[in-house]
């Protein structure tokens, strides 16, 4: 786990608006097209590929990042696993964060670098 | 190839230092350790592992960005192919560019993904 120092939510700051999810709800289907990432605030997520769990995810974690790479469908299936909080980051406002907080850039592109080294599926 | 508005070399400015290379001189090596990052300015350089050419690049292109994602050793050799100019970026310089450009993050984060995703060397 992170420190506090390096918390996706700290960087976030207090102001970004979130969305809630139930246990059990989906959050985005493998094939969905989508152009923004998540940062979890709260609860767990399964990443899925078919009825395999690929990882599962806790607050201050990101998945979905790959949106910010290119456009292209979302490679896994991602399901609440608890009752969670997330906060959606579009492009414009991943741009607007790396302006005012550089070093977020920095800790997205090593949440990637790591996924995609690890071969797991970059969501 | 990128087209102008993309280009790293004027999302980095003019005021950036840079430094010189004749043809045929070594960059760094594989097995280097190495904080920094390049942008090619003028001419072309070789991504070697052993004697195995990887990719050859040119003015508006970066390696050594896996600088930016760990301080491990460097994972390929990078040698002056014609006489070259490149802008060395540090992990400071990263976060002055990305607070002014943020754009800059985000075609950095392109390039690193795309390199990983072709499971070239990322060096």
């Amino acid at each position: 786990m992170t420190n506090d120092a390096d918390s996706f939510n700290l960087l976030l700051g207090t102001d970004v608006p979130t969305r809630d999810y139930k246990a059990g709800e989906t959050i985005f289907r493998e094939g969905d097209s989508g152009t923004e990432f998540y940062v979890v605030q709260q609860g767990r997520v399964r990443i899925l590929s078919g009825n395999r769990v690929l990882e599962t995810l806790g607050g201050n974690e990101i998945f979905g990042e790959m949106a910010l790479i290119d456009s292209g469908p979302r490679s896994a299936t991602v399901v609440a696993e608890t009752d969670v909080t997330v906060a959606p980051i579009t492009e414009k406002q991943y741009l607007f964060l790396v302006r005012h907080t550089p070093y977020f850039a920095l800790k997205v592109m090593r949440v990637l670098a790591n996924r995609l080294r690890h071969q797991n599926k970059a969501v």
